[in-house]
């Protein structure tokens, strides 16, 4: 008898909603896919914009995942502080088929010590406080390095989302959720990231994102230093 | 002073989450905008992986949107016959700057009687119903009809997202947006539409839907005879 594949998201107070509903989506068109939402109780998380989710399971019950998957979001910052957090993924990281992330959810893995001596992606604002936490910062949009993939800022998901599961279940199974999904992307402008975006609007993209980068660096410097580097 | 755009997302049993997620992601984002997710309670409601997100009001109280957009699911389906839904959509659209779906969301609003005479997009595999509704389709990714605005299939609602935000908000609105969710594409594969997957793929993807699409069919028809079509 063929068993399940899980598939689990991190679910936190200020995750991007894309970040996990890009990937989840496709983790959940998988024939034999068992989606999870997890966190440490099963009351509603606030998301990024304020709606509320139900976690679907806790860190308790969640069982051993084939992938484990970090979203990101504001509130990965206050992740990186939080033990009860990193040990569920250390725990859960040891039996994963892959351990992953979008966006900077991958400062969250690299915080639990799990992407030491691993190339991978973060969101383009963040993506050099990886190195701080012994990561090697990596600008592709999907990175694989053994058994961590890791994508970057939130839209990427969708992208990693796809390639993960061409990688579990065979392209041919991922091939027909990009056909079911419609994904022929046609952005309206190309401002997607920095080299395209021009140097103001990068400028004025960094300003308004300036208090939380400043707290996000702090939580990174603290992480670095209980990794002992 | 000013006041806030509100943008309002159909929440109901069944939604495609990332029909939802993509554009309400970038809605969100708009620095004046108040997002509403809406349904006939605040029952969280179970979406089309089954994990279930609380609806922000209600049809009673919700606001006058500015923007009225309908995603697509399974769950479109039993909508088309839902007489307290398609009521909604017909008061709110008399006042919305912006009638918009995503997906199947099309059916919907044509459903409500909304699409008469309009071009517009639905996914590939259900636009030829909305002919049957009195609506064009419009093999487009996004389609603009007045102010009616549609997208495609399921990611089709992030590049949509961005077309609104750019009209309503001026394009550097809109492009920041983008660069801030990193919004630039590389499909692992091109598979994301007929033409580009296949023909063996487009039968299986068909055949996998078979018995949903007899079911949105026959939907389409009660409501082309409500219509009067």
């Amino acid at each position: 008898m063929k068993t399940s594949r899980h598939f689990g998201l991190l679910l936190f107070p200020g995750v991007t909603q894309l970040d996990l509903t890009g990937p989840a989506e496709v983790f959940g068109s998988v024939p034999d896919a068992q989606l999870h939402l997890i966190w440490k109780d099963r009351v509603p998380v606030a998301t990024g914009h304020g709606w509320r989710i139900e976690p679907t399971t806790t860190f308790a019950d969640c069982p051993q995942l084939d992938v484990l998957c970090v979203p990101g979001g504001s509130g990965q910052i206050a992740l990186m502080d939080d033990e009860e957090t990193l040990d569920f993924l250390r725990r859960q990281a040891q039996g994963a088929r892959y351990v992953t992330s979008v966006c900077t959810g991958s400062l969250v893995l690299a915080a639990a010590g799990l992407l030491r001596g691993y190339r991978a992606a973060c969101h383009w604002m963040s993506r050099d406080q990886l190195a701080l936490l012994g990561a090697i910062p990596d600008a592709r949009r999907i990175v694989m390095d053994r058994n961590r993939i890791t994508g970057g800022g939130v839209t990427a998901g969708i992208d990693f989302g796809l390639f993960l599961v061409a990688l579990l279940c065979g392209e041919d199974v991922a091939r027909g959720i990009a056909l079911a999904i419609e994904y022929d992307p046609h952005p309206p402008f190309e401002a997607g990231v920095p080299e395209h975006a021009g140097e103001a609007l990068v400028r004025r993209v960094e300003q308004d994102a300036e208090r939380r980068q400043a707290l996000r660096m702090a939580a990174t410097l603290r992480a670095a230093k209980r990794l002992g580097l």
